[in-house]
């Protein structure tokens, strides 16, 4: 059974380019033995991970996630059985946020500042699919 | 909570074009800051304005735009929460006449004169979709 | 309310081009104002024709059309409440039957000869449709 | 062809009770013979009417019902070809307004007074079917 | 046209009985004169109202009301139009809140306080709804 | 925002009644101050439990739960944004094995014995609107 | 293969009782046989009669009843691929006109006379569910 | 009414090129006149043939059809009132089987001969038009 | 995974009511072990076999009742992934042929005699829902 | 009736390429007098297999698949009846697996090995979509 989840968390502190890239080569590292791919959004101190994969290691893994103290006050997004995965060509994939059209974030969004905490799953479900075709997803 | 309001409303006195701008540039002055996003018609006495952004900033402002005595009788044409904008482009664009097909308003109204009074909501949101896609609307 | 009438009728004698030409005149001068626009068909005897506009002055006028005497027997193809109109550009539009496709009448009716007594007003629609897409009706 | 045919007209004179019988009684015994059934709601000067039958028929009769004098202004409200009449036991039945729910009119319309002018065709359709399941239809 | 609103807003100060009750006598003298019905929740300081009638009159009701003192922030929650009322019987019927299934409010509310600020539209129909099909609302 | 979180986990021990009491006691507790309802099913080692409520109440919950060293290796089946509760009426209900029909595992089930970490979300959940429905849930 | 044929034809001289029994007796005798089951309607000189069963003896049954000189001008209504038949129990029933409503024709027809020959068949298919389900069918 | 009638029938000998030509010229010659068109397959000793047109011409040729001697156990595999004629330029195209795909045949049946005895109508429905849509039919 | 599968045979030679409720006994003392629950039809040479249960198990079962010699020319009806058992309560029921009414067997098929072989998996099905709900399976 | 039948198996010992040249020959040798179409997969010792025809060749040719000892534990994924082919140009089309996009596994599957095991009919038929559309298929 596949499943994506996909949840969003506020860092417990400031981050450095340098920390993030910690997680993300953590991330690449781990992610393809336990068959996952995904998507990770850091920006003002939030964060928005997609996590795909077998029902079991997306758990397991996610279970790991939240207890990371690096982040705090994970909320669930979405949380589906799915028949393929989105994307399944990234172990995971960095939104590089130099790429972003700037009234992006202001189509589904109340302000030009993304706050997960205020938005329904569905609106950052079509927020990340503009974010895949529009380009901004870095590989590596 | 996006939401997308619609009205109509008559100036209460023939409006100079410099009277129009006074609204637009009040207009682009405040919507920014509170995330609101629009259109505004005015032709013959009658204004027709579509306000996008959080629920709570345009329910502000609408009843702000409602005690302004530049206009009367304004009536709502549709009120929806939307998972989307559709005008995120515009703090406030206007509309501009001179690029107007004038076959559009017979399109949709009984007469060539457009009369936000007698027409439905749906039909002047399908007016509004034509108005954008035939590249009537000026940023500034 | 804008509504869409489609009627057919008998000629009551044998009309010229000139008599055809007589109300097409009339037609064109009397609908702007009242926001009337439409088509008309004549053939061997037959009249098919459609009205748009408001819903009042669309009854008004098919009153008077009924009791012209210039044919007989009208019978009402369809009526319906409109949110567009389909001819906005035209004050009368004249189906020019030397632009006709021959086989476009045998593929809706029993016959070469259209004899709308015998077609439901659905046949007709799609039949006056295909009228506009190939470019059959003439402006004025 | 079955059609169904709904219009509504202004008395152009105050009528007596004795004048509404004798169009129903007419309309008693013409309609049997063409195959003609329908309803028929007086008050305050208004009147609905709803004709149900051939094709031919009901357009022939309404050409004599649109030119009687006792009447102006009639309008369509809808008309569509049916698969089976909804009045078939009535060959004029009429509104009898002491049965009605005052509260009904409210129901559908903008104000305790019915106006066909200000309602469309699918509201009126609704209210009928309500007088009809509600026992206010008397039978001759 | 008929259309439905529902607002939400806070009183600006404490009520008493006899406050809300000014409010209904007022509104149950005005609403019949302009065919408005609908009904009025007060508890713990906020009101939720629905207002249905003739688009204009309901405008212009609504305009007074947003203007009226005794609360502030009114915010939209629904406006529609509408093909019948829902609530024709009541020119202002009152949410009788002993009435109330207490856990009628968590089955929409994230907590047993009714928060209509942290509710869509929709959820709150559905409540209003309950009310109406449980008897909880009284006539005057 | 409402959801509904549906997950399984293995009692990491075998449980006294004892220690099912105090779980549920907590849960008693706990939840209904952060408007939190649910079900709790335990039978051979196995949990499955349903959590409404709040979204960010019950993803701080849910978190404190997947810590909890009485159980491992929790999946999610379901997660849901939904308009209405489904458990509005418990804090957190108990599912009596011994008023189950023993028929009902086989039917959704590959064997007698449930297994939920072979089963898909939406074959639990309509497990679990059975138990509901045939009364097989204890208040407290 | 089963399917279900339906046509109309004109007795090609009056029938008496007699010979409307020839044929029943004649139809009930062959049609077990062929696995064939249905409907036979006879007034005013129109037969219409519904035949089910495998395609290929329904087929060779309907060659053989279009030539049979006792009617003319078969015409099909409708004829279809079922999957179950809906005259089961009727080797070949008769439709007893004095068990019929008489305003079961109108309700279908442009007249009280049935005239197939102006009816779709979709409005005869409706018109003979009503026969069954009103118990006009005699069995033998 | 206009009907599409789609039968097949084997041929009762063998027969010439000349005798395919033969039932062809006849159909041209009788079919403009009663408004027929359609299409005719020959091969292996199996017609299979599309009539379209009026309701009563239809039937009436059908009829003789079913009668000609040259062919026997005719079996109809669909008939429908239509909106519209597909095949309004042909009155009597014919098959070229030089053209076809030989892979055509599998795609639909069982092996590569075509055994519309063992074919649902809608199958052969669909062959028909892969044959027009690739330019299998010739025009005379 | 949950699978239903429906499959036709013929008896390899006459079978005694000893032979069948061998068969059944041995159904009996296998399935239970092996979460399979399931019907069988047998009547006249012809057996019908419904099996439900994991996808594993009820291949593994088949792939030895498809090699058991006392029937050849198995064919496969229907297969499917399902979300919920349909004949949970039997480990496998007995279709008893005294409790059918006669006429159940024409409604699905051409003849009075049940030949699966010519018969769709969709029709089947049908028939067997009617075995069950007119209660004509036996349980052991 | 046409069939489409899909299954899995585990070789029962290391295959040779020759083995399986021997399968397909064998296979292209058979299946076209049958009327059968198809594809076979072959990786680290699992088969899946698509089989299309007749529904009786196609049982018939399973049946001895089945019990074919080159491999074991057969378990079908799909069968259905449709009513067109889709590998209608295959005898037997061999899966190259050179040809393949590494991803195209993850995207459907829990890891990048493939385990029909673990995975739904649905999800192996979009699988086998995207190897015919991307040209990965052999002819022979
Ligand atoms: C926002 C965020 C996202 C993370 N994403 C992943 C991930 O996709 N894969 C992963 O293995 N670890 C991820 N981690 C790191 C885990 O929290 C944890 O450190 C890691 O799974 C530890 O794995 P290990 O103990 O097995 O080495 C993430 C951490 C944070 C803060
Ligand atoms: C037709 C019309 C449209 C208006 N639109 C806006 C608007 O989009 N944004 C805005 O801030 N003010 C708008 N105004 C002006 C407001 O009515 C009001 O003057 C303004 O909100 C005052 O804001 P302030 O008191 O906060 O400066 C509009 C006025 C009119 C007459
Ligand atoms: C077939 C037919 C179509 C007509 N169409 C129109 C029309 O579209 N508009 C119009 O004004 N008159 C039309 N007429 C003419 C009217 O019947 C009538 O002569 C005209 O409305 C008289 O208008 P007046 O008395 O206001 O001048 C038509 C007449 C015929 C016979
Ligand atoms: C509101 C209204 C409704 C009428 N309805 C009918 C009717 O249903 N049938 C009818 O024959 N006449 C009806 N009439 C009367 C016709 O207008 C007209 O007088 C009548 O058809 C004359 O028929 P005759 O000239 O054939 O006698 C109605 C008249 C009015 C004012
Ligand atoms: C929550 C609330 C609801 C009200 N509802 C109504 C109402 O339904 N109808 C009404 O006439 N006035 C209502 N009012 C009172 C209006 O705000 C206002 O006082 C009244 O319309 C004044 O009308 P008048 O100036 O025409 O007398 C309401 C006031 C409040 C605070
Ligand atoms: C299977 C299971 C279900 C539980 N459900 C709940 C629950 O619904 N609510 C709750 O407060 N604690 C629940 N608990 C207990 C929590 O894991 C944890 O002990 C509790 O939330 C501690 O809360 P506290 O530290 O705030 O006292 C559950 C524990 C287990 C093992
Ligand atoms: C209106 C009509 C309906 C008939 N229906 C049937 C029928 O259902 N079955 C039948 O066997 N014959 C029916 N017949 C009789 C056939 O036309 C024909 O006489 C009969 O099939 C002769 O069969 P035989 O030559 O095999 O004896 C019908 C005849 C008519 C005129
Ligand atoms: C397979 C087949 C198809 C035929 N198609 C037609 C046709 O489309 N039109 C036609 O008039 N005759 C067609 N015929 C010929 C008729 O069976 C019959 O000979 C012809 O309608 C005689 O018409 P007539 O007696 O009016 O001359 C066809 C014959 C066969 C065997
Ligand atoms: C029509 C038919 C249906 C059968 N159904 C079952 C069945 O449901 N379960 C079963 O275990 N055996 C069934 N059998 C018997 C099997 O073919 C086979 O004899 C049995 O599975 C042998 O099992 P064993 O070798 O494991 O004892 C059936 C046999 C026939 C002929
Ligand atoms: C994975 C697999 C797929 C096969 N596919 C086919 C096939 O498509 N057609 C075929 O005739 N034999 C196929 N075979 C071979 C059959 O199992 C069997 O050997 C063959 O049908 C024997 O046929 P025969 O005894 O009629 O010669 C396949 C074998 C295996 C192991």
């Amino acid at each position: 059974m596949l499943v994506r989840l996909v949840y969003a968390s506020r860092a417990s502190r400031e981050l450095s380019p340098q920390d993030l890239q910690d997680i993300l080569r953590r991330s690449r590292d781990h992610n393809p033995a336990e068959g996952i791919t995904g998507l990770l959004w850091y920006n003002d101190g939030v964060f928005i991970q997609v996590l795909e994969g077998g029902r079991d290691p997306v758990n397991a893994r996610y279970k790991r996630i939240v207890m990371d103290n690096r982040h705090d006050a994970p909320i669930l997004l979405t949380y589906q059985e799915i028949s393929e995965r989105r994307y399944a060509g990234w172990s995971m994939g960095q939104v590089n946020l130099h790429r972003l059209n700037p009234g992006l974030l202001l189509k589904y969004g109340e302000t030009q500042k993304l706050d997960p905490y205020r938005m329904s799953g569905a609106m950052l479900t079509a927020l990340f699919d503009e974010l895949v075709s529009s380009g901004a997803i870095e590989c590596a």
